[in-house]
């Protein structure tokens, strides 16, 4: 076991590698790195239990590096640890280097990309909820900055960790008083931080970050009363440099390479000890096997069903066969229809209540654990969370999304209410399936396909009730498409998904009437699209195509066909062209233009050109 | 002045006028104004100063209804006040009544839409901030729910009011226990949200939300100690109604028409009183003008300069010609140029520390008290306000938004400090400018350009410097572009913004070299798009095309082309269409599929067909 003496050698070799790694890239943050210095030798190097050889023993302590910027730090603890080669170090930031400058998981031991600020504390809750789903010993640890601190997220995610009694979950609070551009709010103000935390349910620790023997201390109180711990270490930004240290103006800024040298003389030399023999392995552990059963039983509808009601049916569904299956909701399970889910499986149901920042964070907690968050909200409040989804795209994460509640057709309740953004939201997220279904059979396989889908994947569904279009048994694929209407000499093919599909039904007939071909194609997998068959079908009406959409003009469905037949078609762009107001849904679909009437109307026009 | 008597028989006719709207309506949240009827009529015919005949009366206090969802409530205030007539309640929800479902401005009382909860405080703040710089006397009061305590936003702005030791900021939080789908975290512990509001620096007061003279007396100990004050007042869900008072399972839902009249009964018929005179009128109270001198005087480039720092440059400018500007930033600063600002006019500057919504939500109360804030923080960290940059739209608020550090070419901090999905969110929005300026000189002409705009403005700055490509007094119009390379048998047009204008220049004199005319349009203007001359300049290149963005494939710039040539052209896409890591900023434009070289081959591609 790591003495006080053995522990503060490691710190200053972490100090010599973050100094050495930052001046060598030419950018970077060492001195916030060198504050949480002597935290992170104690934590890699006495209280964590972990297995070097392996990210994904499902015995480890978890580790989520909140405070991003302080990546050489991390890398510098691997490399103690045995995890990489020394040398590696100084690949900081390089384009061959997965040492990123702020954690990513290309190195296999981040499980959350971070950088964002005020993130990982969500990240690390679903972390502790899944190791306690998992009935494992394993503790969840999560280093943070004080300037985070304000970001609400960490507020919303100390709320879901006391709410849910999350004793195995600990946040140690690196307290070094300085922003990147000036002093923090309390700055050495222990007592107004503590404050806070208790005041959310939590245990606090007030320590002295750079006295071994107190962090040690600290430590052994975690979890006391059955309720998280914040462990809040007094810093200095840039300890153990004099010229640096409780400096503002050194934010983000490496040392220059005679600095560096002065920095080096203060420090001594590299102390010559092998942090490796210090790791504590963890006791075995082994989770319960889960059994995925195959396929998924479908709901039977005849009856007009709304595809958020489909949404929830899928869920349960999904629930009984795949155990990996865990839900979140943001207070609004009765209207997303989660709460088939919450009835079936209270112990894999979280109330996220009105925190949706909280929600995603805590997905990818559980994604990192090998489970199958989907989370659910009105799509309107999804926006609340772009930056975490963001993050949960740079983390590889397998999260499932699902806004309920999309476009003018919800009503009344009026445009707060109104998801009108999300498909550029989430168009603009590489790699992310992005599926929108017309009915409740595809409501259903879309769910099915999102569970396949390995990374995120987004579900938009509709608040009233929707005809059934097609048989119990269709398939949908991610990246498909389905041709509804199609005849000889059809003169105008419309593309269309959710609710403006049915608009384009009757539009069909409308025109069928007077002898006019109407094509129409689902595209119900907004992202990837199937640019294929939309581009074939378009080639065979004279590449004459009418987009509609219940969805802001900019990023949605009519921007992903524009790219797709660039070039090849006239196309027509049915959509929400202004800031809509409440209503009754087919009052608000024919005052915004997206309604069968325009679809008729725009087809006559592309024709008559 | 009101007697408790009176304001008794004011909160029943409030109830009665909430009930039948709703009713009448057909949906909408009677019980959540039900709670709160007590504190609305003690709020509005008591306590608050406030002229009915003028919104925009400077002497008058301002209110928030951060719980949206409470709309018939205010409603019927208005109308007991004689704003609106009695009778137009009951068209609460029709798309010809400015009653709509959540409060948005089409009522002219209505500063700020809400209904997406938690965002109330922020506008509050920054409300009460602006009072305070007007040297008014006047105070802001927000009204709030219990459940949208759950949202970190709340957090965010109950720092920044601390901070900021508004003593004018009253928040009024009707904590009547139960939210949409389940009781809230905390239902009726009082004490845990005192000490929430208390460890955030506030005045806390703890009522019965039903005991008008408990509630009169919470509003006289407002203000005390120089601090924000929070009156948690006990209420209950549907109050005055037996069957429905207290109960789960009535957030969004009308009573009946049986139901309604079993209410009526319980109630009583309206009480014959006259709010009206118990209105309190402030003395009168007139701002200092502000003149705003003509012109803004630019800086002279000539060396290679970053847009970001040309940003810093334009802002100091702006705030020596107008004084109704300010300028928030979130802890960034120093990275953003926003420093010049802060440094020069520091009674104008708010340090927003790292609390992206917070910052948003304030600059929508600057906004709504006339002036014109300036909120800039690194564009990727922009994507945490979506949800109140979304409702700064509905609420039509004249707020500037600047996102730095954009793109892969801000090089080795790596992608989570990269914004790419930046152009994609602001374009989803109706009548929002977005702009993006390739040098110094038009990213000053683009800060003048978006203080002009009214409305949403957005500005996307560049790390690295660039070399200067304008006169020091071109001009550039929101709507515009800038052809700067064209010759007679140009083969191909190149749109590019930003950086990659850069890029597309050098592509020119590299094929210049072997006769191959590439024609260069600086698309500074994303949104509104200069379609117009985009499509004609295209139109003289063969109808060949290429659009290079330092962005995501969604939702951006090559989007917005693909669009406005649809049908028109050949169009090759250039942009970052994978997840991207830290490198050097040239290496990943190589990388990444953006730059010069990527351009000339794409035009030899597009030209051998």
């Amino acid at each position: 076991m790591a003495r006080t003496e053995d522990l503060r050698k490691i710190a200053t070799r972490l100090r010599i590698h973050s100094l050495r790694a930052t001046t060598v890239a030419g950018s970077g943050h060492p001195t916030t790195c060198l504050s949480a210095a002597d935290l992170a030798a104690c934590l890699f190097f006495r209280e964590m239990r972990w297995n070097p050889k392996d990210p994904n023993d499902p015995a480890n302590d978890e580790f989520v590096l909140s405070k991003g910027h302080a990546a050489p730090l991390l890398w510098a603890v691997y490399a103690e640890a045995g995890v990489i080669p020394v040398k590696n170090l100084l690949d900081l930031r390089k384009i061959t280097s997965e040492l990123e400058g702020h954690p990513t998981p290309r190195m296999p031991w981040v499980k959350a990309a971070t950088g964002s600020l005020g993130q990982g504390l969500s990240v690390g809750v679903g972390m502790a909820c899944a190791q306690r789903l998992d009935q494992s010993p394993a503790r969840t640890f999560v280093l943070m900055g004080d300037g985070e601190l304000a970001e609400g997220q960490v507020w919303e995610a100390a709320n879901a960790a006391a709410y849910a009694k999350l004793r195995n979950l600990i946040a140690i609070v690196d307290v070094n008083r300085l922003g990147q551009s000036d002093p923090t709010m309390h700055q050495h103000d222990m007592a107004a931080l503590a404050r806070k935390f208790r005041s959310f349910g939590w245990n606090t620790v007030a320590v002295d970050g750079h006295r071994i023997a107190s962090i040690l201390a600290a430590f052994k109180k975690a979890g006391r009363g059955g309720k998280p711990t914040a462990i809040l270490a007094r810093t200095l930004k840039g300890k153990g440099v004099s010229f640096i240290e409780n400096k503002n103006g050194w934010h983000g800024k490496p040392l220059k390479a005679d600095e560096l040298a002065r920095a080096l003389e203060e420090l001594g030399c590299l102390p010559d000890i092998d942090a490796r023999r210090f790791i504590h392995k963890p006791k075995p552990f082994r989770k319960r096997k889960r059994v995925v059963a195959p396929g998924l039983p479908r709901t039977p509808y005849t009856e007009k069903t709304a595809t958020r009601l489909a949404y929830g049916n899928a869920l349960l569904a999904l629930g009984r066969v795949d155990p990996s299956v865990v839900v979140i909701d943001g207070d609004v399970k009765n209207s997303t229809y989660a709460d088939k889910f919450f009835e079936a499986f209270p112990g894999r149901s979280f109330q996220g209540f009105i925190a949706e920042q909280n929600m995603i964070g805590m997905g990818i907690g559980f994604a990192a654990k090998g489970y199958v968050p989907f989370i659910a909200t009105f799509a309107a409040f999804l926006t609340r969370a772009h930056d975490q989804i963001r993050m949960a795209a740079y983390s590889s994460s397998n999260i499932k999304v699902c806004g309920s509640h999309v476009g003018v057709s919800i009503g009344e309740d009026g445009p707060s209410q109104m998801g009108l953004e999300d498909l550029a939201m989430f168009r603009a997220i590489p790699g992310a399936a992005v599926l929108y279904p017309s009915d409740a059979v595809s409501a259903e396989a879309c769910v099915e396909a999102m569970a396949a889908h390995r990374g995120l994947a987004y579900i938009r569904t509709t608040r009233p009730a929707t005809a059934i279009l097609y048989p119990a048994n269709e398939s949908f694929a991610v990246g498909g498409s389905k041709v509804l209407r199609k005849g000889e000499g059809d003169a105008v093919t419309v593309i269309a998904a959710g609710i403006t599909v049915h608009e384009a039904l009757k539009a069909h007939e409308s025109l069928k009437k007077e002898g006019f071909g109407l094509r129409v194609i689902d595209a119900y997998s907004v992202e990837p699209l199937d640019a294929k068959t939309i581009a074939r079908e378009v080639a065979g009406t004279g590449g004459r195509a009418i987009v509609v959409e219940d969805h802001f003009a900019g990023g949605g469905l009519g921007d992903a066909v524009a790219q797709a037949l660039a070039g090849k078609a006239s196309l027509a762009h049915l959509c929400i062209r202004e800031l809509p107001r409440s209503g009754k849904p087919d009052e608000l679909l024919r005052k915004y233009g997206i309604s069968a009437d325009h679809i008729v109307r725009a087809a006559r026009e592309l024709v008559a050109g």
